[in-house]
């Protein structure tokens, strides 16, 4: 499996109008845009830095993942991106060596495809992949 | 401020040598040195990943504050370590805007200056900024 680089650190926000003015105004990182992204029952702010992103998650569903990470632990970092060259290759990879995979098969998504590793496999680190399309 | 990159992102691991099959058998990231860093009372392995590195963080003091970390949440993301151009300007003006630090005025080290701001101002992430020397 080839990991080309950190996709992005996606931090787990209540309300981003109230999270994005640290990022934005304090730390002074540029807000690109703001996006609902239905699938992860999120909306995410997305701020480059560097040749990665920090994004801000803010669950619409009460019983999104995100969701119940904040309920659990409060908001802070959820996830680790790790962008790669195959996705299908390196899932497949990952099932030989018994990883457990949150995603048994890449999600199609616009402009990408990505799979969630369990963080159970992955040294309590939730492990998102993600390859460009 | 100028934030210029994600430098890394740092995992708490119990045990480096069990943890790091993972990232470097199993996701192939490429192991570039493990080194005790004494001031964080840490044992750390370090892995480029693109233009960032993945930073395996190993306590080696039962009172530190990955530790304390580990033993309350278990094994998992620690902290993100922004790269910044000008740290004690940056810590400047984060007093400035009642951002709390951990450490008031950055920690000199080899290669690089250093300081963490406290959680409680960054919606629960732990941030590390850095300025390489």
């Amino acid at each position: 499996m080839k990991v080309t680089k950190i996709n992005h650190v996606a931090v787990a926000v209540e309300d981003i109008s109230q999270a994005k003015v640290f990022w934005e105004s304090i730390l002074g990182l540029k807000l690109d845009h703001i996006e609902e992204v239905e699938s992860q029952h999120a909306k995410v702010a997305f701020f480059p830095c560097g040749d990665s992103e920090v994004e801000l998650v803010e669950p619409t569903d009460a019983e999104s993942g995100t969701a119940r990470f904040i309920q659990t632990r409060g908001p802070g970092i959820h996830h680790l991106c790790l962008e790669v060259e195959d996705i299908d290759q390196a899932l497949e990879e990952l099932k030989a060596r018994d990883v457990r995979l949150i995603n048994e098969t890449a999600v199609v998504m616009e402009g990408r495809k990505m799979a969630f590793v369990h963080p159970k496999s992955s040294g309590g680190v939730l492990i998102e992949l993600y390859q460009l399309l």
